[in-house]
């Protein structure tokens, strides 16, 4: 979606290295936003992404109108059931629908061998992973990993959102991911024991509101009430900071026992 | 869907006019029938369909199984809002969702230059046509004419289930078109006119029962209650003759006054 910061462009750099000829999509997409959301004062800076897109590497930066994504009557969507409808779904309904529908849209005219997503958005990789796999899409799914801060914020457009006090704040969302990482590190396997110790760190700072913390499976996105030995796990959140909406996550790999 | 007959075997012919390499997928689709429909029933004779396909110029047969297209824990689906609920979308309400995932589906695989499908299936036509452009399909999309018996009927896969009298009586629905295109010729305008005199023509053979009969533009499939010079006006109906449900239409096009 543009406002291009360090997170996109390790993906531009990291699609530079599967690819020798790299098209970067960015497109503010009306169809993933909820009415009530911030589609009309989403941060947008054409020139600067631009400049920005070149210098880490894209061959063709294609920036389409949102008239050229929806013409008049336009009446196609894509719906991946169930694991849609849970974490970020359920604060935001029709939002995936939006997502898969405008992906499938650009990857029938990128036509890539191989599509980068960011692990920021850990369902909506999982989700456009699953649309992908079910719909026969003939093409490598890559995911890059979270760039972060200096202080842990994981990056993101919406961050410029934050008063000084509320950016100040936000760093205990990543404090909470890591106190799970040093929990679940010290053999801890209840669900419910990890997000009451995160609830009890992310509340603790005035201007937070927790919509979700998750422990779940990285490939199914199923709750896991206990962790067992093997399992990937995804911890995710979402919060605001004031107004502004952020979320989170790591994986966890929780070694097999006696290996 | 396959039990192959001279409509299907006429799209492969047109196909090969327009391809060098010619991929023909027979499949019969579960997600396109409702629970109380003919899935389990519909006929299926895959030797001769093999036979079949190859005189008629296909290069690849695709026949996959149903747990190949729809593997255990499948959750993605295709949805054309608005005129897949009309005509054949309002007595079958999922069925087109189904059309839509699955030849979705099958063009990932194939990746075909240009696809090709029958007009019997007008609405299927059209809404395939409105995916493929909404979702940046990148093919061509082409829709071969209806095959008929000789006394009329379309040629479909189903009519093997009519008894003798219900395949004498059949004919009745090509004649109500044909009344449909003389009405038009002669100068009737009023749908509704039209519409009457298909209704009781068909009503008079005992085993007939109407779900419905359209006089809709051809191209957004809104139904006209006027017909005005330059209309491509498609006339539709979905009739039960005995137990045995049946499609069919013709395409009219009305010249320009004066021209």
């Amino acid at each position: 979606m543009g406002y291009l910061h360090d997170g996109h462009l390790s993906l531009i750099r990291l699609a530079a290295t599967h690819a020798d000829f790299i098209i970067t999509t960015i497109f503010v997409n009306p169809a993933q936003f909820a009415p009530d959301e911030d589609f009309e004062k989403y941060p947008r800076d054409p020139g600067k992404d631009t400049a920005l897109a070149e210098s880490a590497g894209t061959s063709i930066l294609f920036m389409p109108s949102v008239e050229e994504m929806y013409p008049p009557g336009y009446l196609t969507y894509i719906e991946v059931e169930k694991i849609t409808q849970i974490l970020e779904g359920k604060f935001r309904p029709t939002h995936f629908r939006g997502v898969t529908t405008v992906v499938a849209k650009l990857l029938h005219l990128a036509k890539p061998h191989v599509a980068v997503f960011g692990q920021k958005d850990a369902q909506q990789a999982a989700v456009i992973r699953k649309m992908a796999k079910d719909l026969n899409f003939d093409l490598h799914i890559l995911v890059g990993p979270i760039v972060r801060e200096s202080d842990g914020l994981a990056m993101s457009s919406r961050n410029i959102y934050l008063s000084p006090k509320q950016r100040t704040e936000s760093t205990v969302l990543y404090g909470s991911l890591k106190e799970a990482e040093r929990l679940i590190s010290n053999g801890e396997v209840a669900g419910s024991v990890i997000t009451a110790a995160m609830r009890m760190l992310i509340t603790s700072r005035s201007s937070a509101k927790i919509d979700y913390i998750s422990i779940a499976d990285a490939g199914t996105l199923e709750e896991l009430k206990t962790i067992t030995p093997g399992d990937s796990v995804l911890v995710s959140l979402a919060a605001r900071i004031g107004g502004v909406r952020l979320i989170d996550n790591v994986i966890i790999h929780v070694p097999r026992t006696g290996v």
